[in-house]
């Protein structure tokens, strides 16, 4: 069988909704066949290849440069379960958001062992980023920008410059992001722990705790929702803000929150570790939280629904790279590794201790995102038609995550010596089998960049909730008033000669 | 029995903490006996006089004057129960603290019926406002900041000034209070409203939801929380914000909440009245809710003491100043009324229907405000020393609210009809009698402003958990890192020459 | 076309997670494809029939019998888009399980129009009814036991029995649900009620407030989560009942929650109407509340999915059964309608303002319910191989509901007057076109009795969680304690004689 | 200066409302004077003596006796500066109330070194109970009565009983307390647990979490609120319930919460130790929970008063009494230590970090239970005319808790190896000096049982809640129904004469 017809025998289909017994026949890129016909040996799980929401490889970041590559980067993908990446875009101040875009296509295309797609930061505002945010949705597949809350004085947004933003992505059918911490807290708390002489990894998770995501993220909630345009949280790292999701969706706001592979697998407790590079390995924002009952939190709103879809902001710095903060824990590159493990994370921490179902399992890793980001059901669900993205999955077999082992560039693994359970046996990659029994087979440059049309799914029912709110509906037909109008501060004569000439008369025509 | 020497009997001695059947002996203006051998008739409560923390006597605003002056706010307020007032001075942007004062002090001064003290409003932030907000305390009895979220333009302070002026009063021992809303939020809904040809008083109350509130508060609870510091909300206007406070204090944070009368009495759908008139005498910022509930449920927290003590932000303008927003609801002056009907409404609302008991309303209108503007047991309670401000209160006595018989000087009443239990048969302020039996006997002037020093009871603690939150604390001791650091942007070497050549270097190195 | 092949061209596909534009072909009752390829017409949307969860058929009850018999009633549901009912064997105390399952078969099975299937309750306890509740699952096809809370001297179980019960049904792979009402409450507070002198319907809704709801759901919860199996709330009528379903979900429990037509569509205000009839029209148990926004919160819920599916308790009674209490609210039969309404209840609160997605619209109607009484993807979704029960539904058309007009045999509508959009232009039952253009080409008994096998979706994790949470993991293996231990009280020794002779000692030992 | 006059001179006198330096004079067992004036040196706080509101001196309880008596344990409460107790009469199923009182006091009143009270538990339920509540209210000063939802067949009453007990309590006036844990879950629990293995300490926390005491508090309060009258939760020892009684008391419930020293001071993760005889001695019920975060968790809700008053749950075994379930967790006699450190572990939890402040020390060690029991101002507050139970405090010295040194006759101390701040300098009970500079000078015999009287603030407002909440307000008045009845079954005409045959008609009638 040649690998553009793949016939994958005697495992069990899950999808987000059910699971069956059933035999997958795979031709041309695509699956055009689910079936339960076929005589099959036992055998394990398929699943549709994961999507992973939030990666930045190869990044240009304070000072350097992330080390998984867009190579490396889809690799590790592969070899963890992973068949799509959506990567961000993050232009300079200033700089034009098209040619970012081009940029960073330029730096992925030739490399990429998977499909992916970019998100695209929104750094600044002025008429031309709204004109250039235009032309990435209908030229360039882009429907998803990000804005940043925190990097006061780099990245960061003010409240009236998020309503411009948020505005626009839901004139476009655009899913607004947010990094949500606020960065005036984030600078303060930075400088105060500096100037207490706490300048180790510790420094930054103490200089911005749960509180100062869960604001960040309250607010734009809000300010999402007096636009009633879609909101989606990256990388969720605390029950505070988690809980401020929870809230407002029960409010019935349309917000969504993305937990990292990080964050539902370990913690911030490894920051005060006593070696320096170890420390450092886990600082990223916002920080991982030393609170170890995090994670469970997390994982149990995955199986809610509270929480949608499973990123990692791997974001990759080798121990000479971290070594940049070593005296200041401002100047440490931010981020952690994750593309590989984050499915068997989910597995491991989810499924075996029944907290997600396997299909809790799919939906959480897979389709949700497709469906959030507008690629389902081409990506996110095994069904005729669909990409042939496809993992053989085994839940009960196990490995020892360690960086001595693992697909990524970098030198160290936030996972290490971890026993998970759930192994993607073989991984297909649009009908080709790039990964099987631990092997890599993949193909430099035969990943695809992923068109996303604008208003996907999370756009339904906002026009109607648009109509349902619409206050001209309660504006109240009156008479004119007709009375008097104080005039040339008039009113001030009822006042004594010695009040009038006390009353700074500039202040009041002023107010 | 001269004014100087007064014996009250048969009344029940009411305080926040108990009741009993007690005479009260008043003396050179102080409470000198509380005792309960004397034979007596049947009476009334005898209650400490009310404490109205905030009120706006005759400020310039919006073009015009506030109407109630302090001669006639003080009348309104002893004719209602109230004995002192908590009045704002208002600089505006640029203008000297201290000169602000003194012009507020020289307005009231000679006009106050009753004691008085102001807190002063930070609506700009440099280091010559930091020592003049040292100087209003350490010179004039000052200890109480105000910070507007709101107001965009004029007052508004951005989150790096808040953390300024909280960290300022928590060095100073003052208290630092909060106008919480989001005033981009404001100025974005009102824009809108006017656009979509929503120009009546609704408008107001539609352009900015609890949300828009509640963020704000969430907001500033945070920060102080951050400094360390305690946080006052003035008028609590949602259940939202409400929430918010809630939540906050359940997490240890030292925030505190104040209801007003109109909110406690009154709520937002007069907004939607077909009278211009009638509808533009509701408006205020924030918005009084449409939500008929809100009323009880912020009188609910009085009862727990999740909210604290109960303002009115009394800022009173008459048809024709209202009318300066005829045609647009962005320039009707904002204000209601209050100060006399504020003890009546908590009695009416909390008393009557057993939310609270007495003793917690002696609690809301009275004591709690005098602990945290740390005027207690001078003011606040009824015991020997104290100041002999003592109202004679009948709940079971009633009247009907009218602007027809009010002691305003405003044309409009917003509890207008509503029948309220509890009346001040007899009002002493400073071992007077200044309203009795429905008379005023007020003597203009004789007021004092009373000096509050700083470090009251909200700092109760403070240093403790100063301590108990030291970073320090937390620091690790390791161990320099000695290994390499990535120098030059010498992690670029793993990159192709292409990729080099694509990378902007000084992106990179600037980040 | 004959009827068992049947070609749905030019609609929108609408599955709980996705819609497409896809022609959906019909053959021998089943679906057996669903294309993209055919030219077709603008149409409407393909959704999968409706299942109502919750429904009682000619039940015998109160001194009376249920008006909709399984004839009518099917009829009614098919003519509202529903294609099946789960309706209630409800046997009397000490009555057979497995003989009331046949009679209640005899009752339906010639007049069903469409599929229909059975829980079973029970009533009372003891070793039988378990033997009893097995031979059900294992040769009747029942999944699903309900327990009632209230019912005190009738059905109701206490909490020793509800262990029993939970505990077999987790054996067995079978849903426990509850009517979760405090049946003393309820007890307690009609008897207060006909004290009072409250005879009327007002007096039934007066005589059970939410927190009586309330609290029986957080027990039966709370023993389902001690039993480790999962439980189903049927009819969740308050925000205080439905806060307890959202916050157990979110610690993990395994709870669904089914709301009802009538409590999303209407509330129990209509208790107070000064029409006896029109009153005792509306109730039902636990009441619609008089609260009009919990209609709103719950569909709110829905669109969270912290509810799951809706059902009606549909089981009506003509004006002269409700009669049967026209002094004594106790004896008024409880019920209201709902079947045929249910599905464009749904869509008119929940599409048309936005709150929920078409998709989750089919969610909450039919898939949700095809899931966890294990029917899916049999039922529940448009796909190959599933029943072919189909209905083509215009979300555009709308009707006025009225008893009049209705399917029912019941003599009013509790929505009467209601103007709904949503409208099943056609219905399929099994590859038949049974109702088409407001006309019913039903055929009494063509309907199949479906069993359900246990171990369904609800069951998905509960050996994980077993295994996870077994508490011999927790077990302390120690020395054994080798010390003295106290004998024949000699403890008693230590006190004086006095008090040896006033100890009971009795009471001692026996505690 | 004879015992009879006391002058303490120079300290800060602490009540729960403010701090003051000032001197207190103490004459013939009552504070005769608090004042300013007198030159003194810098000193610790005068409080107002602790009161411990839940205790069990030489209860005989599971085969054995407490070993602390009144003697022991009002020694243990004078050194550690608590001058009160109130313990519990817990007559046997079928005992007399009135008896068990008497008996009990015979037991207490020839022991007791300082001031006592006896709250009396209902364990069954009859008319009789219904009379002797009475007595005990009228004529031996009780005003508090406890039920147990826990102690399936022994004390256990159901919730039929709990509405009788409850309603009995609001016509006399006095208070209602649970013991509020689900028995059935309890008992289930603990054979499960056995089943399993689990013979040891730990198996008593295992078998009954935290949802077992967060549904009883849930009921109890439901129940109390149908009844409308206050209820108080003994020994509040988990997260959850703490949630309950917070949530009920924002909705208006008059609810009332005591958390004991054991769970703010420790936690159950002792009852893993691997010594026997240690994990034993954390046995008592509700069980104390392996959650650390439990403790900081109650303290806050200390702080915001949604918890009041702190008890001990005292009642403590010696080793060899611990060992009579040496085998079997069920056999373990419930209980722990308090008396002696409870004023010291709220201070060195609550005070030093912060989280409470001085006045609120007092609050809730002596206050609040003060005024919930009807005690205030004789008990809970230093002023002239109350009672001189007076403790010179000293919050800056510190000690180690060891059994070693402690004042209990229990060879085991629950807090053992603590440091804790705040000690009793002096205790005065009544006006004598009991214990000074770490050496007692007790008198046995010497305290009083105190009456309480009935009615008092637990239940102001509770009549005009009443009057509030009448359904009778809520009557419709309507024209009667006149139309026709159902009679004999004559509904069921409609149907087929197969379906009259198989109508079970008995069931219909009875129904």
């Amino acid at each position: 069988m040649s690998q553009s017809s793949i016939l994958i025998r005697g495992g069990t289909v899950v999808n987000e909704d059910a699971s069956s017994r059933s035999d997958v026949l795979i031709e041309n890129g695509l699956i055009s066949a689910v079936g339960v016909d076929l005589k099959a040996p036992e055998g394990a799980e398929i699943i549709d290849g994961g999507i992973d929401t939030h990666t930045h490889c190869q990044l240009p970041f304070m000072g350097t440069v992330a080390v998984d590559d867009f190579d490396i980067g889809t690799q590790a993908a592969v070899a963890g379960g992973t068949t799509m990446l959506l990567d961000f875009v993050i232009p300079a101040k200033g700089e034009s958001l098209v040619s970012a875009y081009h940029k960073w296509r330029a730096w992925a295309d030739p490399k990429v062992n998977c499909d992916y797609s970019f998100h695209v930061a929104v750094t600044y505002w002025n008429e031309e980023v709204a004109k250039e945010m235009e032309t990435l949705t209908k030229e360039h597949g882009v429907n998803s920008f990000k804005s940043f809350m925190a990097y006061k004085g780099v990245y960061q947004l003010n409240d009236g410059e998020l309503f411009n933003v948020f505005q626009k992505c839901k004139e476009l059918g655009a899913l607004a992001q947010v990094h949500a911490e606020n960065g005036d807290a984030v600078s303060e708390g930075s400088a105060k722990l500096l100037r207490l002489g706490v300048h180790g990894p510790e420094g930054h998770m103490l200089s911005r705790p749960e509180e100062v995501e869960a604001e960040a993220t309250q607010r734009a909630v809000m300010i999402a929702n007096r636009v009633n345009t879609p909101i989606y949280i990256v990388h969720v790292m605390s029950k505070a803000a988690a809980e401020v999701i929870v809230q407002n969706r029960r409010e019935g706001k349309r917000v969504y929150g993305e937990p990292i592979a990080a964050g539902l697998g370990t913690d911030g407790s490894h920051c005060f570790h006593c070696n320096w590079r170890h420390a450092a390995a886990y600082v990223m924002g916002p920080p991982l939280r030393p609170d170890p009952t995090v994670k469970e939190h997390l994982m149990r709103l995955l199986a809610t629904n509270d929480l949608q879809c499973v990123g990692t902001d791997n974001c990759t710095f080798n121990a000479d790279q971290k070594a940049l903060g070593k005296d200041d824990f401002t100047k440490i590159p931010n981020g952690v590794n994750g593309i590989e493990d984050r499915m068997a994370i989910v597995w491991e921490k989810g499924v075996v201790p029944g907290i997600l179902t396997p299909n809790e399992f799919v939906r959480a890793t897979s389709s949700s995102a497709a469906k959030i980001f507008n690629l389902y059901p081409r990506k996110g669900r095994i069904a005729p038609g669909s990409d042939a993205d496809v993992v053989v999955w085994n839940g009960d077999a196990s490995r020892v995550i360690s960086a001595k082992t693992h697909h990524h560039a970098v030198d160290f693994n936030i996972f290490e010596g971890m026993k998970v359970h759930g192994i993607a046996e073989v991984t297909i990659s649009r009908g080709r089998v790039v990964f099987r029994d631990g092997v890599l087979h993949t193909m430099k440059g035969s990943g695809r960049y992923i068109d996303r049309p604008c208003f996907g799914p999370p756009f339904d029912g906002i026009e109607a909730r648009d109509k349902d709110r619409d206050e001209r509906k309660l504006k109240v037909e009156r008479e004119p008033y007709t009375g008097p109008v104080v005039k040339d501060l008039g009113v001030l004569r009822v006042y004594s000669q010695e009040f009038l000439r006390s009353v700074d008369r500039e202040a009041v025509l002023l107010l």
